[in-house]
């Protein structure tokens, strides 16, 4: 079936048509639910439509997803590690084409749309890598003729809900880790960007049909609310890994604890950038605008609250404000745009009602502050100064409005930054040692992320993604993250014909 | 003051007397709460009274405790591993009066007491060698003169609430990694082993004093329900370590996340120790007997269930009844005794309705299963000829209860291990090793410990010790359970002039 | 130019013609060295010609490799995985046409030549892996305001020198590795197989160029023990890995020691199979005779004693002679044939001489021992009855012999197979895990590899390659062999205003 | 035997008496070889006598230490942790004793001496930790049914042959790793430091004897070059760990590479500090005070080389010369005493050939270069202005004179540090992150140690310790150090019935 616009053709060439059955369950292509349209937010207009997943369908899905995990979880951890190679080479074949996709349907820039898609593929690249080195240990065992393993087994299923800021990174976070550790993974894609997970969906199934694999090892649906409970509550998927805001994530973490599962939270974040009187102000404007403004301040590690010292205060503040001035706004996928929609109409009823508590709380617009008359979820984006005291500074308002304070000691600064309940990223301006290793030190940033002269966005996947507090303290993508996708045992045996016992306890 | 029986006279050597102060706050010893009596479990007579803490009481410490925190973790950790090693010292110092009050107040046989005691020796002697080796990491990044290191910084403050079959061990594993990594720790022992609490806390106290360090590193309150809570609320406490019930553990996990802090739960097991065909079985005999008679079946490592290959169905059983005929049960201080009191008279209790609910089910009785009449809390070890499928098997009934199943093929084995909601311990007897890597394998046990010709009870402390599913998923002791009680940053540090982003985006 | 023969059509499909310079030095190709001819083993007839390097092709390769040193090591490590990325992809498109190069070449079967290309690929995957992995660590300090950080930095130039018989996927267990940990790598490959040398350099020459990388990045030479003792000789060599026997092992250690260079050596093998009572013996005699009869007896793994329990001995010896009875000795790239040439017709009189020797010291043939009639080098795979106290037995013959023991302990047989001065590979077949146990442990096999109820070739690169004793103690691929091609660097930063000494000491 | 002087009489403490038998063998006191004179370097008086070990002691006790090896090894790791904590444990009572002695009879000032042995006490504490950590893995297995493990296990006999300088420490370093890895310690001290080997070796001995081990576990000889020549060539011991000067070291590697030994070098530093514009000048003033003055400039770590940079050159050489006038020169048993004596009256000679060769190369002697007249061997603390490219500067010259030269880029001071043969420790002050990164990076330092605002000398055991180049590049202490002193295997482990091959190969 053909698309409305002709500059939506692209999405043919990634299985894409202009109605498309939103749910993989056992290799099949089916929906039984709501039908549900895509929206394009620079222009509110239709790009295709999606039948969402029933009950039933969910159902259907899980159990065969459920009878692949048996099989996938006996494959070798190098095979397994070899079909996430080729998912990477499949996702860099359609590299263009989901980069744009992503910017049609959430709404970033073309540069981040692609720069997602790419980050989908090193997480392929490094997951190869780590499937031989998903290891155990030996540990000394202090018993003669015993020996002590520490085992590290599949889960089985990993339950994967993301948010529609990053509609495809987060899947491929999880989903590369999760498939090399053993893992069958389910995935609900966010309900505004079932094209994406559609899209992925599919270059992934390719793969697994190709190697004669369960196409269940990858089960995916597009769906609401529903959908994500059932997730939660089954269990016969033991790690969720949920990607949303702290209300729903603590929901969420309550269900599946109840029911003995485990939690992998990545919740909202509150991220502050402190700016020291020795700082490279160039450097840090550049950082300022790029995390506050990026992704129309819609990213989980967007900077909005900027701590400048008092002594370099108006200097920064000049400079951001006049960089300000130069953001194109526009359509993210024309070059030169620095700033798109927001995501929905929602969004950008909440960015309105978000101004006027601010401006309640007694927050001074700098610039912006409004909303943009068009088609599209535009709004201005927006510098307030505004005291660190007050409520509004201690949510996160998904829009790009950054909040200006002033601080006179590095220590009131870091004080404010780990003022907020979030502790996701952070980042401090300076040229100082005994700065920088404080900052990152016992009395510093309390966030999972704390950069020093770089945004609090951009995360590279070699490192631990996560934070502290209201965040959920999961950790996604490098370091030993995939540690959560498995599950450990500690194994003694004793190869011997005698029965010493742990501490030298003599027992009858 | 003196104490009632001369046998307990040993007490004053530890700093106990009749009537005893039970808050250590500050480095004062105070307690406004109410008196309650420890009491002997083999003759439920008095050993000495203690006072609990009040609220009060409890605020005060946790203001001393919060400024204590502040030096603590700036002071280097090797230096903190000095200290730990004080406290291993000190120990050592008290180990057969410590080892002595542990069977006294608790109940378990002397060699375990002191067992117990020597445990958390092992763990000061590990945490030393550890506070040099809590490390962090040097990962490459992708971006020229970045720098990304991943850094562990204390916690901050590390509640610890203990149970009465562990009096003191569990404060170990968790008090000496705590500790090394930097927090202070805020202890509250079972409200039955009071005496135990402080005699602890009083040799760790004369440590920090001869260091001159604030005592309020460590702080530890006598009390019941009233502290436990106060601790799962308390934001000033980011990680709470709970040992306990199910049902005591999700009520505290779920106050604890609703504040955003952090659990390590190590909740109840209930443990399965199969036999194949080939087993050595007088060893398999053996270890089912230390493991479900041990304790008076109180660890939450003790064998519950006891899964039998028909083809040795009748003769391990007819050793093993053999076996729980030779058990001398008695006090528990008396050399030879293998079988002490149950903790309480409740637990008598609740063993008689447990036996009776045994018997609706359709359990066997086929040794014990009655009380023994007596001053103290003593009841028959029992065995009990039992289907798989029964409610009773999947519940913790904590005293020297053993069901007996019979299965016939190694997957129905793991299956029936499988298939209880908890997930602590579990071993086999086989010498065949297609069997033993199944079994720690993918498809094995589900535990968290995986045993081979050893009982399930017994762990050493290098591993990490702690369970899957219904039993909480923390891991204490050793491997890399450190981690648990340190926050994790990530941190970029950017030393160069430019700003290039992650995964190749371009922005501006 | 054309080649001689038809079926050699397909070299020129990577890059080959009938005569080839030897030399890849900054970038260009050049030689002025010698003429060699490449010859097929099957038939001793002439492949096609190779220039090799002088004296001045290997100084100006030095010179550009070193310039291009400086460059290498500041690309961020993950961006060097993403060129050893782009390699395998090369070497992926060509893995048919250079596997069957390294069966007319190099002369083994073409499963194994297709093999040896597959395991280079793995290792490009696995080192991509490794590229975001490379780990220093952050370890605390016992000082205030100090941070230690162990760094690993490339070393700058890696030297690696294989030798014929995997003439390509040695130099991929170096150069991978070496290339991700930001070393150049300078190559010398077999001067038999310089056909081989030219085609694999060529393919990487290719993803360099593309990438605008210096070409000297990746220098080879074509050449004999000139261009080797020059590698070992030059200072701005840091790292030489040599592959290749004991005494020229030994010599250029003792050169690049001299000169305070480090060596990364893979020497010989003098491997046993241990085949106890209780042993699967079909498995055992299938693994025997790929581990004898493989790559012609020509693998420093290859299996070169067989020791047999005495009450399995002739059971095990008479389906083994069976089945080497129906070997299919012919062209290694006929399908089915199982054991082609000796890869040089020198190769073939050392047989012959070998065998004489074996007689004049008691050996007993009991099956094959001459020499094949033919064009090729052809030799019958050779069994042999001897006493493990007979000097031959500690050599290493090179070629298809074995010689078999006969044992009646497991002690015994742990000795005999200690009882050699190589180290590198060892095999037992049981199933009881007190024997597996035994002979992983302390006081079992005293080899780099140690294997059970496998053979003693055919390594995953998963693990660490490499031998003790005289096979050099060098570990290669897989673990954490890649510090061999860093240098470490233990760094304190002070980053406070005081100067406190480790150990407490006061000075001044 | 009371000894000459009432001063000396606290050896007795220690098991010193005035005619001491040097060797320790097999349990027993005994010595066949020259008698030596232990000389106190202060006065050239005679302490006491040793009598050294001749051939027939050496073999006598390397039998028995064979014999010990056998058991030692199959003790549990943490077994031995227990004894290496006793150790710690013997040693902290005897400091003081110990560290005087080191003091009397090396020449360093006494909070060196103590400093010195609370080293080793430091390395016990962290080995115990180790013995509990000495971890192999569990590594991915490609091929199903196949488990792949990387064992350590210990390698039997570690030679230990250490220098004068730090008479025990280094002991400290090697054996108590190689003690807790399950190997044996054969230790040859210097031979102008018995009194401490002896000492040093009753504290270690009586640990062994109290726990029933069989003494040969630690052995331990006076002696000369004989006694390490007979080392260095005994194919019992498996790692010789030598520590002294490049032209010995070498030879001694090369003589235990024959034999296929292993070895771990910690030869000759020449170690510079470089003083930036921007750095705090009076921390590195006091740095290079203690860095060159301290040990009388016998630390392999002692500064040799300080580079200024020509804007705060004069500034710099002030400060110091200032500092050089003040320090007190004497008695190193004496309070205040900073500079005691060298350590023989042949160092005060070649101190004096080292001023005239200086003085040769147009070295400009800015204080200090003679040698003060006394019973003693003390020297002045001699400052030099030389040019880095004089041959005298590339060599170490084991004395308290320190070389002068300018710089006037980062690049520069960089070339100068990396110019010398050796490449063991150096140091950089400067306050900017992009210099300190830059200076521990790919393009900084080639050293092992490399430091940043502290001396070149005082390392913590928490890192590894040790040289790159003509040093020798071995690593002792912390890190994975400990890997040195066990070999590692890799062992797969085919727990199944099929025999898939690596790589995919089919044979056969």
């Amino acid at each position: 079936m053909g698309f409305a616009r002709k500059e939506y053709e692209f999405l043919s060439e990634i299985g894409l048509s202009s109605r498309n059955l939103g749910c993989y369950v056992g290799g099949t292509w089916k929906a039984n639910g709501p039908v549900v349209t895509s929206v394009n937010p620079a222009n509110n207009q239709a790009v295709a439509e999606v039948v969402e997943g029933s009950a039933e369908d969910y159902e259907e899905g899980m159990r065969a997803c459920s009878e692949a995990a048996k099989i996938w979880m006996q494959v070798p951890a190098p095979k397994r590690g070899e079909i996430v190679r080729q998912i990477g080479d499949a996702l860099r074949t359609k590299l263009q084409q989901l980069g744009r996709l992503v910017s049609l349907e959430m709404g970033k820039i073309l540069p981040e749309g692609i720069g997602e898609v790419q980050e989908i593929i090193d997480m392929c690249d490094f997951s190869v890598g780590l499937s031989r080195q998903l290891n155990g240990s030996v540990i000394p065992s202090e018993r003669p003729n015993h020996a002590m393993l520490e085992m590290w087994n599949p889960l089985g299923i990993v339950g994967v809900i993301t948010a529609f800021n990053f509609p495809c990174a987060v899947l491929g976070w999880n989903a590369c880790i999760a498939l090399v550790c053993g893992n069958c993974v389910v995935w609900k894609g966010a309900p505004t960007t079932p094209l994406i997970t559609i899209a992925m969906t599919k270059l992934i199934a390719g793969v697994l049909e190709k190697n004669n694999l369960p196409p269940a090892i990858f089960t995916s649906f597009c769906g609401g609310a529903d959908i994500g409970q059932a997730i939660a509550k089954d269990t016969r998927i033991s790690l969720v890994s949920f990607t949303g805001s702290v209300k729903v994530g603590l929901m969420v973490q309550r269900i599946v604890n109840q029911r003995f599962g485990k939690c992998l939270l990545e919740l909202s974040g509150n991220n502050a950038i402190i700016v020291m009187d020795d700082a490279d102000i160039p450097l840090a404007v550049r950082s300022v605008l790029f995390a506050a403004v990026g992704t129309a301040g819609q990213r989980c590690t967007t900077c909005r609250r900027l701590l400048l010292h008092e002594s370099i205060y108006q200097r920064v503040l000049d400079q951001l404000l006049d960089a300000y001035k130069q953001v194109k706004i526009g359509d993210p996928m024309e070059k030169g745009t620095l700033l798109g929609p927001l995501h929905t109409s929602e969004s950008r009823k909440r960015f309105e009602k978000g101004i006027e508590i601010i401006k309640s709380q007694g927050g001074k617009i700098l610039t912006g502050g409004s909303v943009i008359e068009s088609e599209g979820n535009f709004v201005q984006p927006t510098i307030v100064e505004i005291s660190p005291d007050t409520d509004i500074v201690k949510e996160e308002l998904f829009a790009p409005v950054l909040y200006v304070m002033k601080f006179q000691t590095l220590q009131e600064a870091i004080e404010i930054n780990n003022s907020v309940p979030q502790g996701l990223s952070s980042s401090i301006f300076t040229r100082k040692p005994e700065i920088i290793f404080k900052w990152i030190g016992p009395q510093g940033s309390d966030c999972g992320i704390v950069n020093v002269n770089i945004p609090t966005n951009g995360a590279e996947i070699g490192g631990a993604f996560g934070g502290e507090k209201a965040t959920g303290g999961g950790r996604e993508a490098g370091s030993d993250s995939w540690k959560q996708y498995m599950r450990r045992a500690t194994c003694t045996i004793n190869y011997g014909n005698e029965l010493p016992l742990a501490q030298g306890i003599n027992f009858g």
